[in-house]
């Protein structure tokens, strides 16, 4: 049997939040379908945050009233705090997620908050989380490298994952917000996490500098299995000056493919994912894999055909 | 003191050779001058093949003429057999690159020779740079796999390359043609190669399909301590189809400095090499650090002229 990575699509959540164009819960709804057609089976779907701060998010309650329900489908919804843990909560979400950026000052831009206060209120909602029978996910944020602090002690980053850890997350997913991260701090900070199960730990990189897929590389031997992606690179962080693409779904279904790993995931059908987006949003998608994918599966389609 | 890792440039040979426009001997000393600039002090400078075959690359002769000559920059120069190597050994060449296909096929469309008679060419030819004194570097093209055999198998990669090491060769650079090889692929030819000193291997990687950086991370952990790379991922391979653009050197040198392992390269004065290819060429450049790298050095200008 092939081992399994999971891919974790963010393309609706921290994918979405950051376009200029907001899409209504039935264009949200149509993109989580087409991702659900290429295999994906673990979505962040939305967020549960003020639709003032981010109108893009608005209607995640809605929204989740309205996901193709099916066993082997994980979604996940992003909580600020109480507040949003609790429609979540209403909304049926199973699976909640909370940031904690690593650094004093990219708390205070993000969230208005210390580190200390942030990290108070991620504990609760994971302890919350725990008491509920809820599966809880704990970011850590600017793990590598900070854009106002600069690099990113691996020590905090064990620490403050093991307190969310503690506090009742299943799971923390290390990640590098504004694609600074290198295989050798990719290193760095797993070796600090060593002793977890695979289960516990995920990785999420942004492409900024071109080397998410050589972070993953390190990190999948460090014994991590899963990792964020989005569809077609779509997103960045609004709050991080200098971030760009997400590592796009479709490049890194296709190296773990070729490495002999099992996503379940559809390479070429990730192509027409990408269309979807794209008109959906109206930006330019497609990981460094697109040209060389759009004309494989132009080449299926014609062996299909004939 | 960190570990060195040598780029060594194949803008000026390979990337060249492929493109739509010819340049003159004069652009092509610019295109070099410019990536001395940088640092850059390895340079496959051109080749010496029949003008009417590859009229990119006429008048190599007259260019190594005037190449600037400092004792640390090593210029090669590309033979596909005795009629190059003589015409290179005329032109005060110091290093001589072949390139021996791994597979049947490939051999036929690219040099019309059979597999057995191209390594017997590319043995002589290493057999007579030894002899003369020169540097033998052997190219292992679709080590990894074949637009017409598929993949390509690790044991005749590693027979062809011990063959060329017999013949004379001082190094074999391992290289994936197409943009196919992932890290996997690549651990498995390079365990073969596992007994040889760091300084006999090199490898070139496409980036086809995004994997570029990948497949350096996992040469990197085999003990390979050079790679080739292109300036802003100019070129390709015009007799394989579906090859796409080179390693982009600025790529490259971004995430081994990064990494901590010294390339003796400025990768922010990379960014003008980018934009002299792109003048000079008339294409568009640029690896996938290219926006990133384009607003830091913008940032670092500012700074200085603060």
């Amino acid at each position: 049997m092939r081992d399994f990575v999971t891919i974790n699509e963010v393309g609706p959540r921290d994918g979405l939040q950051s376009q200029g164009k907001t899409l209504d819960v039935n264009q949200r709804l149509q993109l989580i379908q087409a991702l659900l057609d290429c295999g994906i089976r673990s979505i962040e779907a939305g967020s549960f945050v003020s639709p003032r701060a981010v109108p893009q998010m608005a209607g995640t309650g809605e929204l989740f009233g309205q996901l193709p329900q099916r066993g082997e489908i994980a979604y996940s919804a992003l909580v600020p705090n109480l507040r949003g843990y609790e429609l979540a909560r209403e909304a049926g979400v199973r699976s909640v997620a909370v940031v904690l950026s690593a650094t004093e000052t990219m708390n205070q831009r993000n969230v208005n908050m210390s580190l200390e206060r942030t990290t108070e209120v991620c504990a609760e909602l994971m302890q919350r989380a725990r008491a509920d029978g809820l599966e809880g996910r704990a970011y850590v944020a600017v793990a590598f490298e900070c854009p106002f602090e600069g690099a990113t002690p691996p020590a905090v980053v064990e620490s403050l994952s093991r307190r969310l850890f503690e506090a009742g997350a299943r799971k923390v997913i290390v990640a590098d917000t504004i694609g600074a991260a290198n295989p050798a701090s990719v290193r760095r900070v797993l070796e600090r996490l060593s002793d977890l199960d695979a289960v516990q730990l995920s990785c999420h990189f942004h492409d900024t500098r071109g080397m998410a897929l050589a972070n993953v590389l390190a990190s999948l031997e460090h014994g991590v299995r899963e990792f964020d992606s989005s569809i077609g690179g779509l997103g960045g962080c609004p709050f991080s000056p200098g971030a760009t693409g997400n590592l796009a779904t479709e490049d890194l279904a296709l190296m773990l493919g070729a490495m002999g790993l099992d996503t379940g995931l559809d390479v070429f059908a990730l192509c027409d994912a990408v269309q979807v987006a794209q008109v959906l949003t109206g930006t330019p998608l497609g990981g460094h894999s697109h040209r060389w994918l759009q004309r494989e599966s132009a080449k299926r389609r014609e062996v299909q055909h004939a």
